[in-house]
């Protein structure tokens, strides 16, 4: 609500079109809806094409599958990210239309065409291991109607396999670069390109990894400029922040 | 060097018109000057308007002097970080038209003029002490031919500051959230704008601040979704990320 | 024992009420029992209503079921926390009023009716995530007397939805902010309201949330005045601390 | 501005009494002052008596002047933290009822007569090395208007001492314990009190002592209810609190 | 073997009583038995009474079985660690008077009488929880032929649980201080006796206690003097340690 | 591709031998192969004798079962790391001539002859629980082809049995010594050798080694020469380069 | 104060010959000063011949100076640790007596004679950088009034410098091991010896180190049994408990 | 003294040649010479053209000048590592040929001619400021008789700078990679080179470079094989190691 919207209802108010308490609650009324152990927030519903969003993790099957039930009576795309197949099997009994990848542990549902960005995000990883913090990337950036190009496995032990890929990398608008272990492909990459670099560190290594700490502190001390860090195995947050790039 | 010029390349070796020993040459030709203790990067002199950058901390006022003195013959604008007054002094006797920023700890010499672009950067900082890194990334972005709104002081800690700012936060293209202590202000500013938000956690803070973790995890772990993040301190990548992201 | 209970049974043992030996029991002799693996603390019976607290985690079934046993033949209220439903249907063998509260993990037997106080405790969560360590310290509160408003899901991601609560949060004597990720909560609610916040960093999160730390850091850290922290999860110790204060 | 104000004003606005862009600029207004490098919070000169607070640490010495010259126009007392002797100097020239604290590191200016409050606040400290961050706490808490007993080198490896002053501790409303090294007083001190205890870890100790951690950690996990912890050093932190608490 | 021996063997070796061939043996021959995977170290059976420790966590059950067969067919007590009850049913396959200490999770075998000392090692537990830890010093102390007396719940908490054992504590020739959450148990006993105290942290706890981390720093930064630290949950290296120092 | 090739094929393309799209392709060409989820190096295959490797761990069981079937239709021997029973059972199945090392976790398929090298790679290990990161380093060794010899159960704390097998252990062309809990063994090794010496820190040991960061910190800080660190647990990394510096 | 002086304290208060009030006093009373800024534990005094200790670190000049005049009017020697030249010169001019040890950074003051105790304290130390620790514990083991044999220099780089001393460390009583790096010493000390290892990490060394942590670590997985570790650098703290053990 | 010269002495005590007391001493005699503050090793004599290395830092000047003056009387070179300049000065008053490299911080005494190895190791940097633990690396290296090939400045920001220095890294026996910040350099030149390389973390860098800690984790965590680390900043063990594997 900004300041022309204020106007306007103080306006109504003057001329008795809007009584006072009807203007207390306008100034008071918020955009969610408050279900008891969740708040929705509608507010994004107004945007046409966003989906919804749900982090199913810590959320019990029942709470997931109450939300996306709610859900389903509006008309925009649903992103469940961290689902379990359980948390599908139960949606899909109220939902036929959810769709479930096993790799990026997400459910989908399209209640409406999606079309795709002339623009592309381009998702870089390092190993197989990465594969699922990728693709919950790049299923993510999907559903947000944006082009995506996945290249797979060329982790900087074998540097040429990269370099085979560097026309598709560079043709990207934005770049999602997905490594465990020491994450030098952040780097390697952020030198290479002239597009802005968002690094995932994956937890995927073990002992002095420390649940993914190593590839966090080496992506957030590369020494190439245009690359930033979102957290360790965040595919989901590096999805919507490329998508919002991608559409600038 | 993509495949276009290799096509080229080689199509003009077979024609005869370049002879084999340049062809090796030309192949091997890499962009850049080497002077012993510095590679100076060539590559980014072809594209015009960009200015040369020197990371000052850890060289001598001797090598920061020889660089930009080198620099200098060229025709880009020059920016050197983490900068101190005496290293500035020392380059002033060599170029006249060198500038000090104290706060940001930035030496600048335009060397042709800089036409800003129509959309801003809005540099947002929670708090007094935070200024410098703030400065640092605004000089930055600034120097690489943005428009920059600064908006100090808006800490979460009296909020309604930060409310009293939001339309010129809103307005940005993309926003850089500056904050040390608990670093909040990062995410209260990505959950209130619908833009890329890179966040910059500072070493501010005392105690269990532990030279800027805190605010580094905060960041890291915020709950609004279109957020990066950058090492702590990083004023300047903050702003060369900014940069790449308002030019798109 | 205080200078006047001396000072009273010094009188006595002059006068000979009171021999020396009986004298040197009643000055060595503490207010707790000792039945070999734990010494109940007594010392709280005295002062009435006052529950007594099993804190379960790391004890078997039977030390549980045994400690209420004993504590059941006395007359105040019971409150076992981070307990087990195994535990639970254990106790309701030798004890029927025992409820179990699974969102909570919290067993309680009410022995004594409970008047709440007209101040009230409001506990104010990030997340659906965050519920169950919010909801250890309301359920801690209650039992200790207190009224408890709940204020779920309204972090600062979408912070419209905590202003809609805020003269509900105002309005409480003493608030617990119970969140997890970043954390930020605490610091905006702590800016916001002028009455003592009790911070309680959750676990909730992944990557470099590492354990709930990233949370714990940001309330350390936090740049509002009037707010302290408990341990990560700590939704008793909060509940405790905030009865305390809305008790004073 | 809660409901009841805004219903006033559109009733104002409704009579015609309040212009509509009057109305907008009301609704818009935010009570702060915003003079570039800070923006002062003027919503606590409104509740009469509070002092207006300044954290000298990262400020130059000439922003902590101008900060006290205009505070100085204004009714309320005043409180320096973390202030060097130098600040004060400068300080003194523009305002000569200013008073410095060389212990406490605080600068304070008495503009109008404080009426301490019949409750005390404790301030109860492990060691002699302890003593700057306790006194910070006490001389916050007496510029708040509280009164406070300062009970010093009580620390647990002679805890006789501790328990010879236990009547002056149980006497508090709140107590405050201050500790380094171990931090164990506040255990002990909360094991022996029925009020809530505000833990301070200080940096002070050596080795595993890791500028403060073993405290802080140690104070995290009491096992002692009614116990929580501020940040490492933050004197001020606690005794604002412990106002906000000793004055419910 | 120190330079009487070697003096004494030269001295037969020149006598003739011992060829040559034997010396060079002798001064090669190393106390201990290779069987493959282990080593087993002879050199304690020559003092006796000295018990066989077999450490049996990352061991097989096979592996463990072998090893107690072996030091079956030997004359001295036998000390199984961190031993689970199935590796305990399979060594009494093979060594019908082997027991276990589930608490303890000890293996052991008495293979000749244990003749107590006179002196007492003292073994003084924070909470239930911590039991296990000090079981196993206790268990370990006692096959090494001390006498222990265990002083069980008495944490800061209720510090006059702890007064009210003082006596026996004191009177011990050493302690041994176990303690999760805070360990300030440590600090606090170090503080009340004159002899060396042993303290062993241990992991019981939750959120900032680390794994048992704030108990340890808590630990090393005791400020009563006296006081040294084995490793979290080392019941067994404080037994061993006490009893070394109980026997001088 | 190296000088001498680029000029051989331009040599070509400018008589006409090789066209230019012909001689793009070959300057693009890069030696792996791209098979989706992976892309094998076929670049070791060059060199004869070299095996394969698999890091199993984070790879399904399919994906394991597909690479070795690839793999085991050219004619180099097979590793494969961090394997389980179930996935050599898949192997098996499309491979008879597999073998599994249960304690090593390895997959190996020798297609051809292996000859040892005359000279050898010591393995050092200082407790039974480090074996299986020792025998990973020693298969790993011995399908290189090295001649590998195994030292057992020799840690410091009865060195005795060390130094018995030093002339073993100084026989080595190589050393590689493993540890966990304080990892001293690698120090005391290097400084008893003149050889490089390759530390493995395991995560054998509990508390205070923090999942093998006792062991790591305590190699990285050897204040013996000749001593270098790979990561915690990583057998095959020791056995890798210890081939390397065998064959030198 | 024990029950048997309680109990005589009561006979006198009931025949008369001790009034309540007094009663009530010697009760309260407890064995310290209090000045202000310092509480001087008289208890010590009362067993002749332990030396007063003053940890210097952390307090002022005056303070010191101070605390030694107070403690110079008894008749105990004096101990003071972490001094710097500038007190011990202050300290001078009100102490002739007083000595300063710069290497140990100690100040003592002997005013009544030593005699030393027959078995010895071994002072083991692994590298040039760690005799100051070292020393502390020496100084303050022979001010406590036991023998002290130092043996320097035999870190484990070159074990045969250790295996020279051994006879020397064996016959110790007690052994203080003293190192830095990665603080091995402690561990092969305590395999070659049947006596309590006291291990003192230091913060000697670089990088990895992290400030002693990597000793820390070290010494507390010493998978040597008999060994105890305390605070990093606290040679003191070593001395004292070690001056224990020896007069047991 | 092997197994050989143990049974030649022993057949010359047998025959009378040496006496029994001789063969006592001889058995003892272990190859250093204790001079109170340091025991300096004359092991490394016996091998011709060894130098003698002292660290440093944490001795005084007057110990670094004492030991080079006491090594000066032997034939063997010399070499100091973290020398500071004024070390330098006075260890040149005593020692005319000692030389000092500012870049590297080391001292060097050249006693005898050096002949270089026909192999060479090459030393690759990732930027200017890691040049100085680089250079501590070359200059090891070459005062042990290695050829030493300074490959500078080829961080992967800039990966091409690197690839034009790939034929002189790939010709090298060993390879040196020291690099600060996230470190990648290691990975990549690991991944490209088929020769052990020895990886150097570096502290340069700020923020979340805690000190090295991010090098460090980064290079242990590497994916390319054939990579082990250093301790952060020890060009010193690098170098040394790297001579040892030059010259198998």
């Amino acid at each position: 609500m900004n300041s022309e919207n204020i106007k306007n209802l103080l306006e109504e108010i003057k001329s008795g079109n809007v009584s006072v308490d009807e203007g207390v609650n306008k100034l008071s009324d918020l955009p969610f809806k408050d279900l008891g152990y969740a708040m929705i927030d509608n507010h994004r519903e107004i945007r046409v094409g966003y989906p919804e969003v749900i982090y199913c993790a810590g959320k019990t099957v029942e709470q997931v599958k109450g939300i996306i039930e709610f859900m389903n009576t509006k008309e925009n795309n649903i992103l469940g990210t961290r689902a379990t197949k359980e948390m599908y099997e139960q949606v899909r009994e109220i939902c036929k239309d959810a769709k479930y990848n096993e790799l990026a542990r997400t459910i989908t549902v399209k209640k409406k065409e999606i079309e795709l960005t002339d623009t592309y995000i381009a998702v870089v990883t390092a190993g197989t291991s990465d594969l699922p913090v990728a693709e919950e990337a790049a299923v993510t950036a999907e559903i947000f109607a944006n082009r995506v190009e996945r290249i797979s496995d060329v982790g900087v032990a074998g540097i040429h396999r990269l370099f085979n890929k560097l026309d598709v990398i560079r043709g990207a608008k934005v770049v999602i670069a997905v490594a465990g272990m020491e994450g030098a492909l952040a780097s390697v990459v952020g030198g290479l390109v002239d597009k802005p670099v968002i690094a995932v560190p994956t937890s995927v290594g073990y002992g002095a990894n420390f649940g993914g700490l190593s590839a966090l502190l080496s992506m957030l001390n590369s020494c190439s400029s245009g690359t930033s860090v979102v957290n360790i195995d965040n595919g989901f947050g590096a999805g919507y922040l490329a998508s919002m790039i991608n559409k600038l």
